[in-house]
Order: C-alpha cells, then structure tokens, then sequence
C-alpha cells in the first residue's frame, strides 16, 4: 500500500478549503447507509451505463486492440463497489489518506493495470477523472434518495458526497504530477 | 494571452466525460442572467464572508509578511466577477480554452503576481483549487435562487454551474503539471 505525501493536518486545512464540515461527516455516514446496499447497482449504471458507451474512457478497462478483460473490470469494480463505502463511512485518517495514493497511483502508470496484470492503457488521465466526477455527482442523487429519505435530508446527503470527492480529488493530483503530462485522448 | 494546449475536439470529449450536455448550456445561460447583476456580492461572499477567514488560501493575495495588497484584491476580484458570467455566458471555444490556461497559468508560478506587479505567494496549489470548488458550488446557490425561478430551474442552473466548473478545473491541471509539485501548504 502506498504512503501519501499528506498528514491529517495538511486534510484538516483541506477540509477548510472545501468547506468540509462535521456536519457533512455526519450526512456522508448516513449516505453509507443508504447505499451500501445499492454499490452493484451504482457501479453497473457507471460502468456498463455511462462507460462502456464512452469509448475513450471505455478504453481503460480494455486490451490495447479494444478488447473486453471481463476479469480486470469485474475486480475493479469491486474496488469500485468498496470505495463507494469507504468514501461515505471510512475515518478519514492516515490510512485513509494512504488508500487514496493508491487509488490515484492505480490510475496512473505507476501501478494501472499492475495490480490485475493486464494489457490496457497505461494511465486514465487526471483531466477525464475530474470531469467524471461530475457525472458520479449527479446520478449519485436517485441512489441517496431510495430509501425515503426526505428532500432535504436527500440534499445534504449529496452536498456531503460532493465535498468527498472534491476532498479525494484534491488528494489524487500529487500522485499526477510524477506522471509527465501523457495527454492520451 | 496564453495558447491552451487543448482544442475544441479535446473540449467535446471532456464535456462527454463530465456528461455536459446542450441542456446544461441552456441553463448555464439562464444562470447567467440570474447571476449577471449579483457578481460583486457573490465575490464579495467569497473572498470577504470565505477566502479572508482561512489564513492558508488569504495569505495569496497578501505580502509574504501577511500585509494586505488592496490593489492586487480589487484587481482580482474584478476578474474573479468577470469569470462568473464567462463560466455561464460565453461560447466554449479556442478562445475560452487559451482564457482557462491563461485562468490556470495566472494561479501557477508562470504568471501569478506578475500581471498585477505584486510581491505575494508564488502558487496557489491546485488542491486547494480543487477544494475550493466544493465552497463555490455550494454558496453559489442561493444566488441562482434569488430570482424567482422554479426550485426545478435552480437545480438544473446548479447542475450545469458544477459541472462547468469541473469542466474548467480539469483544463486547469496541465498548466500546474509543468510546477513541479510545489506543496506551499
């Protein structure tokens, strides 16, 4: 596993920067609650859903002649499953800081396709991972509304999730900048 | 004014990553007749009511010894107001992606300080950029409600608002990836 250049003071003042507050710690526990029991069906609608109809992003889970590795995305989307959890419920301490070098390392040339070993894209650019998170926000909301929560309550579940994955997305640009700037798309 | 080195083609496949779609452009042009006339009070919130508060995002618009530079804060602001319209209003051509790596450039050691001849921090780091985005999706809400528009209407304007700006903040990374990784914080 790896070691992130951060402390839990440099995601104290993180969390300040991204308005991050003890409330949305509370609103992301009860959005793991919500979902922990839909992250097969979150993953499907993002990968077989949205992904697999993007071919450059498609690409990443795939042989360099385009060919499906059933094996590679059926576990990372395990992976994918297990961070939706760990996002909404995990304590963000060292360790998760550490987890989450891993997930940006695993998506860079450092250690994509290393972990499965397989053939496919060498890394999936920093840029199509910041713009998908848009698209992780917005389908996001009908999973968080599933159980009957409230609309406001539904609300501040998902302002809760968002500054997650600003906060993760912060996290994973250092491991980025090792990676000379491979523009593949 | 800088040359942004991705083009229109590049822009499409980004917009299809975050699932920008024609719909969102509508209401990004509603959101920017709403937001045209509140720009000074929006910067005003977040630079005054936000930025001012958190020592380790004001000190980038101050002396190294902490002094306030008025004339750099005014300037800024002045593009900072200046941007939210263009976020909403403007065609996402070349000309908008060289402005986005000017933005970028402008908040990198490369030109930072040097358009408004200041003596300040020489970066702002991009995961304080990232963060911070969570901060502008957040309190730029109430502002797209103040009109009257349907709860329905400010959604989608929100939609779209987030989603240009995860747009922008994934034009924003190639600029900051020639720094090499200046951790100021």
């Amino acid at each position: 596993m790896a070691r992130s250049p951060f402390s839990v003071d440099d995601l104290e003042r993180l969390k300040v920067s991204a308005g991050f507050t003890e409330e949305d710690r509370r609103y992301l526990q009860l959005a793991g609650e919500v979902l922990a029991d839909q992250t097969k069906q979150i993953v499907e609608r993002w990968r077989s859903g949205i992904i697999a109809g993007i071919p450059h992003l498609a690409k990443h889970s795939r042989t360099p002649e385009g060919n499906p590795i059933p094996e590679y995305l059926a576990a990372s989307n395990l992976r994918f499953e297990q961070w939706i959890v760990d996002t909404c419920m995990r304590p963000y301490d060292q360790d998760w800081l550490n987890y989450q070098q891993e997930i940006a390392l695993r998506h860079t040339s450092a250690k994509k396709n290393k972990t499965d070993q397989v053939r496919s894209t060498s890394c999936v650019p920093l840029e199509d991972v910041i713009a998908f998170v848009a698209v992780m926000n917005q389908t996001i909301k009908p999973f968080l509304a599933a159980k009957g929560h409230s609309q406001e309550e539904v609300s501040r579940m998902h302002l809760a999730w968002t500054k997650a994955l600003q906060l993760q997305l912060a996290l994973w640009v250092e491991p980025y900048s090792r990676e000379h700037s491979e523009r593949e798309f």
